[in-house]
Order: structure tokens, then sequence, then C-alpha cells
């Protein structure tokens, strides 16, 4: 990270408002498709595919993030993959991200320009960029993200499962979430998986080829990937069997399974910061590479309706995340 | 307002994401630019323009509002009023709004959802959508909205303003601080300018009209009158007079001040809650109706630069809002 513009302890409230976000101007870097970037009363950006992919999504502090389990431009990275990864579920890609920042008034200037930094990093891996914002104080740090997208070929609804699919998931799951039980108990290693729940690596792209590919329905893992799958199942009116043998259990994950006494899968099924694709495909044949088949679509259960089993039968395990 | 469908006592922890966005449904209509709405990983938007014009602005319970100064169905609308007001500024027109809510989790549920439903009734004023958003909970009530919208014609920066423009105003100013001043010292009365700052009245429409008629500057003002043409001067290069007979001071705004022991026209001058917009125009002929003449550009001052000056001089009170 380049040295902070600010005094090593000034906090937002000794900067200002003004003067942070002019430092803003060398980080945030604006792509071909703004007309209008930050500093005015709204951004405007080119729109050349007739449509716009749009979400929204908050982190909160000691909720979704604590500043000592991982760094400012950790925090700022895992903003933006989260909501870079909602238009990648979409099969499109991100152009264009605002931030609301609240946060304390004793934050450290150098924290959030990090935070920046990180954020920054992370859009560039799929050309993105921040095109606006809005500040203001706040007693708890509640990070505001909103992301624009397109896609090519028409977005990938989560209810369009059918039975006879094949479920398939791309990119790495319960890395993160091994990762967070580990900081939860007070240790910094398997290193690999803290650095997974620090930096989830969504697997950008992956949406797009799988919408190419003809992909029915698809979502983000962020819930929790049972719980993920059963909004896919809800949605689509289906029940959603996932198979165990599917997952290969990673080497540190056994590790930290073993030092908590748990089943590692738990991290697979029931983990969600990690960010993957899940789809599903009308046949194992039209599944493209990068994609793994984790289970099957069949018709609701005409008595619990539509769900998610596992191996054929009802899961024990947690499957996700709670949000109240 | 129409009941709401939870029990009386219900917080949002009680009542469950889930559920509370289920009753959305019913509270958030899409409109026709609306392909995907809520309930997806993103919505998906027709973009017939060929832009998009894009804001993000937080509200921070304690700083921006408080529950016991305006009910929850104002500060919905409130929130929804300032964002729009900034699409208005670009001289454009909202179309699609997507709401974070980070919330206590004992907030009540009945709250959240009449917040809801004074943000859909200031949208359904420009004929704007709520396509999506988030929740989470956070002990402070923090709330961060983006709006999207579009222009027909170019968009109007703050940076275009040339000396010999005149400078005009349109919408209520120095209402909504009025009230907050009164309800600062603990007051209900003037009902009028209570009411103006529980539900401000931005001028929808009027950022167009001066778009049409070549205004060259505009700004929706949020951070206080003379702040906010402090802005368009600076990002213009040019010095903004503005004069203190070109404002009727409106009699309950005298009764404030005499009551406070301030001159009312220091809400003018200073406040920012009502969400007029300020624009420059070429020369007095091309002020289109609804727009009042309010003061003159001229060239910024070669030793003290670009700046704002009242009847010529400096103004000696509040100019407006510091965020941090």
């Amino acid at each position: 990270m380049p040295a902070s513009p600010f005094p090593p302890d000034a906090t937002l409230a000794d900067v200002g408002e003004f003067a942070f976000i002019a430092a803003l101007d060398e980080v945030f870097e604006q792509g071909e498709q703004v007309l209008v970037g930050p500093g005015d009363d709204a951004a405007v950006l080119r729109v050349r595919t007739g449509h716009v992919v749009v979400s929204t999504d908050l982190m909160v502090e000691g909720r979704h993030f604590r500043r000592d389990w991982a760094g400012a431009a950790d925090v700022g990275a895992r903003a933006a993959a989260q909501n870079l990864s909602d238009v990648n579920a979409m099969g499109g890609t991100a152009h264009s991200l605002t931030i609301g920042l609240a946060a304390p008034a004793d934050l450290p200037a150098s924290w959030a320009l990090d935070f920046a930094r990180g954020f920054a990093e992370e859009c560039a891996k799929v050309g993105a960029s921040v095109v606006g914002g809005d500040m203001a104080r706040s007693e708890t740090l509640v990070i505001a993200v909103t992301v624009l997208g397109a896609c090519t070929v028409a977005p990938v609804l989560r209810s369009g499962a059918e039975p006879g699919d094949v479920v398939a998931l791309a990119g790495r799951q319960g890395w993160a979430a091994g990762g967070l039980a580990v900081l939860g108990r007070g240790f910094r290693s398997p290193r690999a998986l803290v650095e997974a729940y620090r930096r989830p690596e969504p697997p950008y792209g992956a949406g797009r080829v799988a919408a190419d590919a003809g992909a029915t329905a698809m979502i983000d893992v962020s819930d929790g990937l049972l719980a993920d799958a059963r909004h896919v199942a809800v949605a689509s009116g289906v029940s959603i069997d996932v198979r165990r043998d599917a997952f290969e259990v990673a080497e540190p994950l056994h590790a930290v399974g073993s030092a908590l006494g748990a089943d590692p899968i738990q991290f697979i099924l029931g983990g969600g910061d990690d960010h993957p694709l899940l789809a599903c495909f009308p046949s194992a044949g039209d599944v493209p590479e990068g994609w793994q088949v984790i289970g099957s679509v069949g018709p609701a259960d005409p008595r619990t309706g539509p769900g998610v089993t596992v191996d054929g039968g009802e899961y024990e395990g947690p499957t996700g995340w709670t949000h109240f």
C-alpha cells in the first residue's frame, strides 16, 4: 500500500470529509463508461446494452466484519467482492459502484483510505469503477455498496430451475467459513483459511460463462450453500439434492475440523463468505469448464414443498446465516 | 396509512428479515422499466436513453433524523426526497432506487414498514420504483439510498457557471431549517415549518425545466444555500454573489426568528433541508418559470479565489452543514 497522505493519528473528523474525499481521486480510476464521475450531485454512466443490473449490500462492523480480524484493505476488498458477486450471479459483469461509508468520527483516516484502496483493487479485477458515494458520521461503522453492471445474454434468475437439471458450483466453498471459525476462537491459522475469509476470491466471469452455457437458474452463495440452494428451490418451485461426496474436503478444512471437533463438511454446506456461484443446467453435458456438479433438481416434495436435501435426506447442521 | 400486518409490538428481530421483505411486495410497485424486480441477486432495469444517472446518500439516526422529531413515514419520504433531488439537480428524472436499512434488532417492524410506505409515497411523485435493497442488524439506524435516473438533454454539472450568469433558485428555502431550529428547542410550532422539515417538497421537474432552458450549472441545496453555492463557485472557478433582498422572508420564519432571537435570513442562507435547486443561467431572460433570481456570477476574486459573497461582502453567519 502507498503511504497515507494524512498524519498517522488523524481521524476522519480531523481530516474532514472534503479533504478525505479529495484524497480518493487518485484511488478511484474512472472507466470509459463514466461520463460524469464523482464530485457532482450524481454520476452519469454511458449504457450501451439497453439495460442495467443493480444490487445493494450492507456490511456492519461487528456483524459482517471486525477490524481486529481483517485489515482495512481486506474489508474494502470484501465489500466490493460481495457486490461484484451479485452481478456475477446474474450472468453479468459489473462496471460501476457507489460506496456509502457511515463511520465513527474517530475512525482513523488511514483506515478509511486503505479500505478504499482495497475496494478499488477488487473492482479492478473486473474493470469496474467507483463513481460516487457518500460519507456520514455514525456510532456504528456501516458500509453500503451499490453495484451496476450488464449482461451480454438474458440474466439468469433464481427461478428457472427445472426437475432433471443438474446443480453445479463454481469457486472455492467452505474455506472462508473455516477461516471465520478459526478467528472466532482466537486463532490465526491455518493461514490459507484465514486469508480466504479476509479476501474471498469469487469466480468472476463464471456467471457469464454459465449464462452462455444455458444455465437455468443461478445464485451467489452468500447466506450459506444450503440456504442459498434453498432460495433457488423455493423461487423455482423444485427440490434440490446436494451430494456430500461431490465435495473434496481440502486439507486445511480437515485440520480445522479436527482442531474444533467439527465435521469439516459443515463449513462447505453452511458457509457463505467465499461467494462461489451455484447454478442449474439442463444436463451434465451443459456444465461448462470451471463448474463442478454437486447435486440435482427434482420436483418439489408434494408434502413439504420446495426445499433442499443432502444425500436425499434432511440435513441437521447449520444451513446458513440469519440477518435479523 | 394502512394497518401493519405485524403484531403491534413486533420488532424486526421478531418478524425476521424474510417475512419483513415479503411484506414490502405490496408497498413497492414496479415500473415498466423493471425487467427483474426485488428478490433476485440483483434487479435488472431497461435503459432506453443510453445513460444512467446514479447517486448514493446516507441518513444516520441522531445526525440526519430523530425518531421523536418525525414519524417513520416522514423519515422515509425524506430519505427518498434527498436522493430524488440529486437527479433533479442534474436536470434528470429518477426512475429506480435501492434502499439499504441497517437497523437495531429492536426496531419496531411497524416503524420499518411505515418508513417504506413513506419512501414509496415520495417515489410515486416522480414515478420511480424501489427495485431492491438490503437489510442488516446495526446498533445505529443507518439508511443508505441509491437512486438511478435519466436526463433528456445533457446533464447540468456544477462546473459550468460563467461570469455574467444570473443565479436562480427553485423551491422553498429556509422553512426546513426553521422547523429544525424549532424542534431542537423542544417546540412543535409553527406547524408549517415543522412540517416542512419533516416532509421537504423538492421542486421535482424544475431541474429538467432548467436544463431545457440552458442552465449552465446546477446543484441540489442540501448542505446549505451558501455552502452549496460555494460548491458551484469552486467547481466553476467563479464568484457568486447572493442578494439578501431577493428573498421574501415568510411570516413563520419571522415568527421563529423573533422567538429565538435570530435573524430569519440565516435559515434561508444557511439551511439545507428543503432541497430546492440552485442554478445559473446565461441571462435573466433565460430563467424559466418557477425559478427566482437570487444573485449573480462574477469572476473569481484574484486574491481569495472562487467563493461566495452576500450583498457583495463576506457573510458572517453559518453557511451550512459539516458532515464530519
